[in-house]
């Protein structure tokens, strides 16, 4: 398995065992400033595969003086670790627990702090700084690590940009362990029935890798905002209204002028830029003419299997590069070429 | 095909062609009030699975003294008719065409009046009504239309629960055609950089059909609010720093106490209530004890291959029944039986 945690989503709503759990001193928190994780650097750097940096894992008493200091002080529960949870006797899951026991989970929380306070702990943790500009740097944290960070991170930049009642325009409060925001206005009619304004964001992005007709090429693309040389799969935000598979045909043809015929989903990936699903396609172009709109992207051309073959295994010499092995727009690439388990 | 419109996005920030074809003879109008789109009786009422109601088709004519009437009049670009657009010489697509002069396209909007404009109007057209309340009623409509109704349906919820700026809260516009709304207070930090927070939302959902490890029971279940006997493929919402795959386990598991392993993406499609994005996938459960969570579903049961097959077959004597025919849950019991083209 790839995910770390065990949402537990149930315990959103059990103000009591989030309070115990936050004093514990078993509970992991992570700490952000400015939507940046804080990290230090890994030990083993033998091999270049190896990341590069690691979450710094803080306890309660690491933290407790920097809590509620300001409005901007925000606590996120996470979930509670899998590993351990898996060990349990299954009486733990259920609640067979008397009032009050210790129910052994380890609990983790995102505590998201001001400015001055990240200064003040940087000052007392040498080791550890806050992971900044977050990308590419997020892309080497371990998987496992990047997940929990993307959970953390996606909430932590709904909260920072969703702060007023978009419905009546006031002020807000954050329930159920930092996943609901509530209207502070009595009448406001996002209070009656459930509504998405009270809950995070996810917007879900396609992202294809394109096949020429022929079978033994592929349209990638660069923006005027990416380094020199990159090129990558085109993306685009799904729309109202539209399915994946839609959506994929409409990008394509907005942004190159290839018409789609085909799609096939792949696999896909959450990307916490701020809140994105990023889902994957194959998409099988039915025409090969690439007219590229300039507002949109800088070039899209057709790279041949053997191109794609060497950018993806060889470290030298090459004329262009894709973006790192984590990143899906890689994986759809190796997808394509035959190379993923 | 199964759409009707191109959504042809570039033209959301061309005003002086929207202007244009708001008042253009050919142009299609839908009307909305309340989130409800105008229909009317189909004619062809023969065979019962022919769809009962239609869009109402509107021109400019017949809409014009309902426009700019209060603040909640919203008007929404949907798209041009892709039919007409096909026939085109290219010539017409790329901009070759003189200043001013006649494209040919045939543009298509949503406009959502007030209560009185929607009375008013009824009474002069006395073969239209609001289908009231949107579900299962938008069902009932042409696939293509469907689609449209989805398109405008969602983008009309958003601004009926966006109105204000959710990062200053104060008031905001409507722009480009519908699809943005920016902030009218100087110096709001949503005026600077792409937020998501000037785009219309659209949530991603889970819905699955999970499957015995045995290969010859499906789980289906039924929330209180479903009318009796109705039982449905599990769903829910995709959660920030969550894949597909995931999110179909974890919902699985807190519904039902099911475990799952294997996950497969099927197919998809928009629910426009308010604007979700259906994502329908097969789910190989790999334990079988029901537990279900009183909370979130009433009930939950393995049915046999043989009993989904006279469900999705036969019309008499049914013990329990499952959604219409359009609905994604209805695809995917078929797509398990082995029943779609
Ligand atoms: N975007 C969302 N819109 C509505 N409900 C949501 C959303 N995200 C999570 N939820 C949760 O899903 C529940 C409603 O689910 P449902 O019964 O499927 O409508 C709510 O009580 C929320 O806890
Ligand atoms: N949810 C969204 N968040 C940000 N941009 C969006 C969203 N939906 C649509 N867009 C559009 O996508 C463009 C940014 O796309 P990108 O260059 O991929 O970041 C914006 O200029 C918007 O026109």
């Amino acid at each position: 398995g790839l995910t770390l945690l065990d949402r537990r989503t149930e315990k959103r709503t059990d103000s009591k065992w989030l309070s115990k759990k936050q004093s514990h001193p078993t509970t992991v928190y992570i700490l952000f400033s400015n939507l940046s994780p804080l990290v230090t650097s890994g030990r083993e750097i033998e091999s270049s595969q190896q990341p590069k940096v690691k979450l710094c894992r803080l306890h309660h008493k690491d933290v407790e003086q920097y809590m509620n200091q300001t409005e901007e002080d925000i606590l996120i529960f996470l979930g509670v670790e899998l590993q351990f949870h898996m060990n349990l006797p299954i009486a733990c899951n259920g609640g067979a627990l008397q009032e009050g026991e210790e129910d052994g989970l380890v609990a983790w929380f995102a505590l998201s702090v001001d400015s001055a306070s990240a200064e003040k702990f940087k000052q007392k943790h040498e080791d550890c700084y806050f992971l900044h500009p977050p990308m590419p740097a997020l892309l080497q944290l371990p998987e496992k690590e990047a997940g929990v960070v993307a959970q953390a991170r996606s909430v932590l930049a709904w909260h920072n940009r969703y702060r007023f009642c978009p419905t009546c325009g006031s002020a807000t409060k954050i329930e159920e362990g930092g996943y609901k925001k509530i209207c502070l206005k009595e009448g406001c009619p996002s209070l009656q029935g459930v509504h998405n304004t009270s809950y995070p964001r996810v917007d879900p992005v396609v992202i294809m890798q394109v096949i020429h007709p022929d079978g033994n090429h592929c349209l990638l693309g660069r923006q005027k905002r990416f380094p020199p040389g990159m090129f990558t799969c085109l993306a685009g935000f799904v729309e109202p209204g539209e399915t994946i598979e839609d959506a994929v045909r409409r990008e394509v043809e907005e942004e190159a002028g290839v018409k789609v015929g085909r799609v096939q989903y792949v696999s896909c990936q959450p990307w916490p830029m701020p809140s994105s699903l990023m889902i994957g396609c194959l998409a099988v172009a039915v025409s090969t003419e690439i007219k590229v709109d300039k507002n949109e992207i800088e070039d899209a051309r057709w790279f041949t299997r053997e191109q794609v073959v060497e950018v993806l295994t060889k470290r030298s010499q090459r004329s262009f590069f894709v973006p790192p092995g984590r990143a899906i727009a890689h994986q759809l690439m190796k997808h394509w070429i035959g190379m993923n388990p």
